[in-house]
């Protein structure tokens, strides 16, 4: 359904499965309107003859900034979670912004809201408490233990530890098995559980005298960026300039 | 041990259960030391005659004004856990400290650290979630259901909705037993679980496209509200004044 | 790959959604060879033509009986997850399989083995503890609450705990709001949430004094029942005659 | 509250935690009732004179078999916590029993009830799934890292995959961290919390297509042993001679 003030969104990528999860996000929303799906071959102005506002990109490091210099020059704004950005590519967006005001491009790594609170509220509490430790819990495919973001969510508990100068975690072991304590990040203890049947699952533990906290994140299959994605479509429009990491637009 | 620059804290009601865990956990802190306890029949004036910089205070409603009269009077900050502040008692306290600058008093319905943030979060989380429900498992001998913590919690949740304006929450429920749907507070709903072997905790889950945010709080036994107190004392000098609420004092 | 001892299994509704995840379970277990899909049209006997031993049949209860005979009268053993088993139903496949010695037919309302398994276990451990009470978490889609598993494991739980002469569990609470304490199935309380992001999900829980014991199944996709097939088609040539249950192979 | 057909049962070493807390659960349950406490010093014969049916010892390895002895000779049966239990103690235990036919004696290392459930539904599960982890989670002042119980239960999954002839479990683990997949017993992945404010957990997770089983125990304080206590205490009567594991009691 087409409505007057809604957004007017369109996809790069949109024959590919994260982009028909990202299409289908968008005709379900009330607030967004799929304008036109631009593949390999087809040509970028499909975007401006269609009036579209937002362009959401999760395609390929090759061919992303091109794409993102088009949109740039026609006032269209993006919303991207392809990967590759270096220092360099951050540096050129941001001059293309720069150049075109009133444009808004995000940039995110990560459009999994629940693993972005999960950070967040780590290290909101990580200072509160005397001990924390990281497991994460993924499918017997997944290459790298620790994953990506228990290990970044144990760098962030490890750093507010230590800005609020909070002594060593107690550990009486002095007996056991090579490995059984996990792996190190900083001072964080981080553990992987390789299961089948599972997708990716990621509890921080807290614990002081008498008391823990648990905040547990699952994603229960691989449609889980959509809603962050409908939220940086949302904001876009009114965060000009180049905006890095979804959270940049969850006032938290 | 007694250092120098530790703070010196007193403790009302010091004989009983709570001020034991109170006594207990000031004199294992590294930084704070135990000056006095004051019971029924002892004088308050053992707390100036010790020169005690921090009372602690849970005792009874009708005792606890007489109480931070005095160590207001006598230029000494409190910590305070005791319940019955109405209006009127906030009030009167807010008159004592104004009369005497310099003087903190912290008055706090919870000292456990855990359940602050577990709302905290909550009340954080709820915009960005399309559903939000609260489970609260305590031992078979409490008397409500749901618990005053979830209630509030819930309330919290129900709030941060509205405001962000968020759609109804999805549940086709159409056939089934009375209750099993649990209690609605707000458009949120509760459960409680009554189960031998239990002490006091609380699931918060929060759900969208694909993935779900649980945030957990565990009390393992009655001396949980400890390392809030012991946050208390090392904030309250710093911040003279009534404050109320320990979540005025962690930053969040 | 075709390997000469493999079992030979075909499928019937071999098109459908939940054809084609049996399809895809058999081809890639090491012990069994995909023969052949038959769907609405195609004519029973492939089977017979492509020396098909196991037949797995999730249809629909208008045809299954018609597929049933076929099957047992040519020696051809069969799975059954298809619905609507009545006791007339039940006692005609009885029949059938007595007039053909050695052939086996096993019908079972759940091939979830970890949802097989948490209901066996809940029942064994019920007599031990205190307290016993029953969460299952859904998708918002559902419309029953609770669901049919948690209801029945209820049930399960309340028998083995009348049979063991337990006392009532115990239970303080005098104030509240409605449905807080859930539904009642015989004398045990079950909650059910609702939540977006979820798929399936149960929770047992028991406590006595000081300690807890929680069986927790998530069913994470639509093709959690592939390995409960898989175990009935190996069983199935082992066990002439008709068998209800897919727990009956299990030596639980 | 002293009832005529209630088991009369006495306590070694009931001035002590654990005996104090025996005791209390003797008193409370409808049941049995309190007899007489037997410490240092004091003579056994007060069990004799008091006409107890069963003492319960959870004491010392250099007393026990003194107290088994002179319990054996006068036909009170004994329910048995106290560690250190050797094959040769065992022996001479067994040897004491046989000549005074219809005595009673237990001997269990572990009276946990959830624990030994744990492990039991461990046991039956690990033949079932592709993959079984284990995540043990103590208070830090725990020295051995993995727990005896969690090594036992890795054990017990180990041997039941390799009885079972199960294929390797899945693990596409390539790149990471020192420590990240935990310790290995067997085949089996261990994995070890130690965190401020927790007692005694642990979590067996397995997991196959599309799903998981979880069983998870938690023990809340130091009295979890009560209920299992009681258990054997009612049971012993009925069961003469020697008997090794409170689990044998259970019907599993």
């Amino acid at each position: 359904m087409t409505v007057a003030d809604n957004i007017r969104v369109g996809v790069l990528g949109s024959r590919g499965k994260v982009g028909q999860a990202i299409v289908a996000g968008v005709e379900a929303a009330p607030d967004t309107d799929f304008t036109v799906g631009v593949d390999k071959d087809d040509s970028l102005s499909a975007f401006v003859d269609s009036d579209t506002a937002v362009v959401v990109d999760f395609t390929h490091p090759d061919v992303v900034m091109g794409n993102l210099e088009f949109l740039v020059a026609n006032g269209i704004h993006a919303v991207v979670g392809t990967t590759g950005f270096t220092a360099e590519r951050i540096a050129q967006v941001r001059e293309w912004v720069a150049a075109k005001p009133g444009v808004g491009v995000l940039i995110a790594p990560n459009f999994a809201i629940g693993a972005i609170l999960s950070m967040h509220f780590a290290q909101q509490a990580a200072r509160f408490f005397t001990s924390a430790e990281v497991i994460e819990l993924h499918h017997p495919a997944k290459a790298d233990a620790p994953s990506g973001t228990a290990g970044r969510t144990a760098e962030l508990i490890a750093a507010a530890r230590a800005e609020a100068g909070l002594a060593p975690m107690p550990d009486a072991t002095s007996t056991g098995l090579d490995g059984a304590r996990g792996a190190l990040v900083g001072d964080v203890h981080v553990h992987s559980v390789r299961l089948a049947g599972l997708v990716a699952h990621q509890e921080v533990l807290f614990g002081t005298q008498g008391e823990t906290l648990t905040i547990r994140h699952d994603s229960m299959d691989r449609t889980s960026f959509v809603p962050g994605v409908l939220l940086g479509v949302r904001e876009i429009g009114g965060h000009p300039g180049l905006t890095v990491g979804l959270d940049q637009f969850m006032n938290l």
